[in-house]
């Protein structure tokens, strides 16, 4: 390769400005590898969501339990044990993904490279549908506990839930370990009060034979008015689910920590699953303990399970407050792990070809910032749309975690059985007992929550599935058309025809036109007959002056004349007869590229545009548009001074 | 001239869609003449907005006076009659004016070619505002009188608003004549059922000695609260004044009506005012014969005054709703008036070059649809910003109305004198009548509206003004920099350096390689070199095929291989690189113009826009704005098939 030149790039200058400010200095490829993380920063990154489903798995298990009175509660313990045998299993099968897929072992990834392109984009809309949601309901379960702290609030719902979604952006924008950091508080504050708590209801409970007397009062049950069925068990697992959402996270995300990284993100997977199960059995334990049971959301009285619980183990003390805080604080927070995720896997998916290719760029702080965006933008739509109350959407939550979930583990049986060698048919077991446990999960949270809303994930998820299937046929006819590796071909080269469309004339068109003289000296100006309109002043000023200033100097400098054609617009239409005239000239020359020369005005700031009409980039894309491609538009600009 | 070629224009085709249905088929520029008019189609169009006013004059002067008590309502007799008179020397000049300026004769022409052009645009800036509030307050006032009929519509008030300003700027977009004809059978309906009522009212009252007993009662007067005061009859003459708005209308548009359009324009001026002072008196009449005060406006009990009167003269039968039907429907259409004239008014500011040139087109249905789109915009960002209720703008009004009056008068008192002749000085002495009058008008209403609202005129209009003249100092600017009448200069004519970005090599590659050959044989490639990223997919083909696909076909084919200048880009940016090099370039290089091939795919929907990076566009865009001038970018295009 001759003159081949590297050209070293200064790094950009740092302007203080606002926008440094908010997002940082950009940083450089190599500052990849500063950006990654350990365990601590990993536990808040991809910890968020599933830790605060400790805060609202049980409650919603517990919901359902509600028409069994003082009886229901004690349901919570074997609901609660299948809930944390199932956990254990995805938790077992997910450990084995990061080892098998160290550069990112997210269900798509999985799924994608063992069960097929079809099944990847399954769950890739799976859980791009869970991620979306969970940033909308857990801002919006965040904000709702503080409206009902401060019912003042209330009229602001809205404008609260999309200012912390700003906040969120924001600090996601800024990089992936500066929203660990950001995040470090909050996590550790919310793991200490609440275990603190759980821990010290159980010595309490010891100390008193299994039933303490709650510091301040619990909810009284409301009167047995079901008796327990089979499908109220069903539904009660089936809503206690969500509490699995989230688990996910630290797989999709293993490039992103530090080297071991499979070590670093299997040690991470490990805490986060350790703390969730520890905090669901110590929650069931204590409901059934001190015999608290779930108050009606939406109706008078009604009070958070945890709350409960932390006023009957603490008393409603500063503990109290510390703890209730946290937990708020860390369901809003639980967004951020979609944030963390969402363009990892968009860019994966980018990546295959089936999402647009700006999903695939690193930016200036080297997160996918066009993923951030459309996060941002899909969970703000959701948030207005539902003016900030998302209850409803809860139900939707679980189907796409768990589809992800069984299509993941699925893959991961067809992964062993290529692989074969030792072990694999102990990891082929383990990983097939997960895909049967979720799937079967799968389909019982859809029928147990289809009325409820779960028949619209049956449509969202196709309907996602569909469009990526579509960007994907389309990038791939691109790529048939235009990717063939045919060599430069530069015979038969012939000067362009010219053609220069003017309204009048000045030094701008004197500029283009003596562009258009060294592309070919034969040159053809488009101009459209001044209107007869008494009432309008003309300002053609172009007819008057062709001989004087553009045939005579033409033909002095040794050039023959511009061939002037004259246009006459009917409808006053300024852009159809040109383009009439040019397409006409492509279809009479089918050997010539017909190359039209429009003068532009560039103005220094973007409202100056506001006082010209864009003629001059209408008329290009009617060319394109409507030509063959034999088309080119060569832009002349003609530079203001400041 | 040779090669002179004349073409001529089919009629586009009639598309029979949507938006022809809508808007009606295009109409050529002869057309212009079949869409003038004569006076009774005039009279709507032109007259809506005076006409309307009869139906809020008289309450607003008998507003001021409910604190009189029954006592005020002797005072709107003198008023009343000021008013006329005032409204007689307007109309007079206004008749001159018209004979004088046959194509238009509106305040802006008058003011700026006979005080200047700082007279004009000052015109121009209170018309302006005038325009946009009498739509706003028109609607809204129309809107207001159904929401206290039908309470139950009130939640919708805004949407009723947006709504029917939505329907009057489909109508205008239609042409002006259609607007006529809509409104001819709401215009007429009004003159002749409240005429008909004045009429027989005056007939009752005569018959019964001056003191006829109502039919239906009318409201009880409040008890006097206050004295007579100069002040008090000082601001109820300010607020009557509002019955003046809309008078000028004609004037500015003297240029739709038929031929002899002078006599037209003349006769629909007299017509209009002729109706509209007959009504004022008629009004204030039986006003003070029936006893009709005027009630607390957003108090229990409000009835407006006509609703009244014309109770008291027919009783509440069917011709009551039929009274009060036309004269809702008068004053929510009354916001017409202002989309027949803001547009052309616009059109002239802008053939002046104070407001931007895309005023000045007509549209496909020959109005200046610009124009008709800015008065929607700014009327319906005022009803979404008090949220379709508008009283408070009232005061505001007549500010502008009177502002325009007196500088058109002013200038009328000049164009006599400049002209001299036979029945120049009776000219400018009622010129100069009417400039006094409608001069001291204009202080006392801003003097007595200054803390109701006028305060805001006095900053919205110098606003205006600055706007305008901030737009014409930058067209001059344009101007004195491009529209020099140099000659056509070709010496020194040289191939232009070529430079091609690429990313990869593909035929759209190979395309706009092989045109940047015929613009010279000197061509230079960019390319980013690929990151080193092990978690990202490489997909750069360019300097593996580079020697084979390139260079040596190339050469075979008689060339000199194109440079091949890699880049380096520590930051990812793809763009900021390749503008650094082709801006050293162009230093480097200071008197040979740089040609920048771009490589483009064309889609044929936009929305496939979203699949791609619009990297070449912003390249286009940077270059643009950071280049001197000597960058000229060439955009080849590569068509997909469809």
């Amino acid at each position: 390769m001759r003159d081949l030149q590297l050209t070293e790039q200064a790094a950009p200058p740092q302007k203080r400005s606002l926008f440094s400010f908010l997002f940082g200095r950009p940083l450089s490829s190599e500052e990849n590898i500063g950006e990654r993380v350990g365990p601590s920063t990993g536990i808040p990154i991809f910890g968020l969501d599933a830790l605060s489903s400790a805060a609202y798995g049980p409650e919603a298990a517990l919901t359902i339990l509600i028409p069994l009175g003082l009886a229901g509660v004690a349901h919570i313990i074997p609901i609660s044990f299948t809930i944390i045998v199932l956990l254990g299993i995805v938790f077992f099968s997910y450990r084995q993904t990061i080892a098998a897929y160290p550069h990112g072992a997210g269900s798509y990834t999985v799924a994608s490279e063992n069960l097929g392109a079809h099944a990847g984009l399954l769950a890739g809309a799976a859980l791009m549908l869970d991620y979306i949601l969970n940033v909308a309901v857990g801002i919006s379960a965040g904000v709702g506990a503080i409206v009902s702290a401060v019912p003042s609030m209330q009229p602001h719902t809205l404008s609260l839930c999309l200012g912390i979604l700003a906040a969120l952006t924001l600090i996601n924008l800024r990089g992936i370990r500066e929203a660990g950091v950001a995040f470090m508080i909050p996590t550790y504050a919310f793991v200490l009060s609440l275990g603190g708590v759980i821990v010290f209801g159980l010595v309490q409970a010891v100390l008193h034979g299994g039933h303490p007397t709650p510091v301040s009062p619990v909810a009284q049950p409301s009167p047995a008015i079901a008796a327990v069925t089979v499908w109220l068990l069903i539904r009660a697992f089936a809503s206690g689910c969500t509490a699995l959402t989230g688990v996910e996270a630290v797989s999709n995300g293993v490039q992103v920590f530090r080297d071991d990284r499979v070590k670093n993100a299997r040690f991470t997977l490990s805490a986060i699953i350790a703390i969730l199960v520890l905090m669901l059995a110590g929650i069931a334990f204590l409901c059934r303990a001190y015999g608290i049971v779930a108050t009606a959301p939406g109706q008078p009285g009604y009070q958070m399970v945890l709350s409960q619980l932390t006023g009957a183990v603490v008393g409603r003390g500063v503990l109290y407050y510390i703890t209730m805080t946290t937990v708020l604080l860390v369901v809003a927070l639980s967004a951020n792990t979609s944030f963390a995720d969402f363009p990892r896997l968009c860019r994966s998916i980018a990546e295959d070809g089936y999402l647009p290719f700006p999903f695939t760029i690193r930016g200036r702080r080297l997160v996918f910032s066009f993923g951030v965006y459309a996060l941002a933008f899909l969970a703000g739509a959701l948030l207005v749309a539902f003016g900030g109350v998302t209850d409803r959407l809860i139900p939707l939550f679980a189907v796409g975690a768990f589809t992800a979930f069984t299509l993941s583990q699925a893959g991961m049986v067809m992964h062993w059985k290529r692989k074969g060698g030792r072990g694999a048919y102990g990891s082929m077991f383990l990983n097939g007992l997960g895909a049967l446990a979720t799937g079967i999960t799968t389909l019982v949270v859809v029928v147990a929550k289809f009325t409820e809303g779960a028949w619209l994930t049956v449509l969202v998820i196709p309907a996602l599935f569909a469009v990526m299937a579509a960007v994907h046929r389309q990038y791939q006819r691109i790529e048939t058309e235009t990717a063939r590796d045919e060599p430069l071909h530069l015979d038969h080269l012939a000067a362009p025809l010219v053609v220069v469309p003017l309204l009048r004339w000045s030094r701008v068109a004197n500029k283009a036109l003596r562009f258009a003289y060294t592309l070919c000296p034969d040159v053809t100006v488009l101009h459209i007959e001044p209107e007869e309109d008494p009432d309008k002043k003309t300002e053609d000023n172009l007819t008057e002056v062709w001989k004087e200033k553009v045939e005579q100097p033409a033909i002095a400098a040794g050039f023959s004349a511009p061939k002037l054609v004259l246009l006459r617009s009917t409808y006053r239409f300024v852009i159809t007869p040109m383009l009439d005239y040019i397409l006409d000239l492509e279809r009479d020359n089918p050997d010539r590229t017909i190359a039209v020369v429009i003068p532009e005005l560039v103005e220094h700031h973007w409202w100056y545009y506001l006082l010209h009409n864009q003629r001059a980039a209408a008329l290009k894309v009617m060319l394109y548009l409507k030509g063959s491609g034999r088309i080119v538009v060569v832009n002349v600009s003609w530079h203001l001074e400041k």
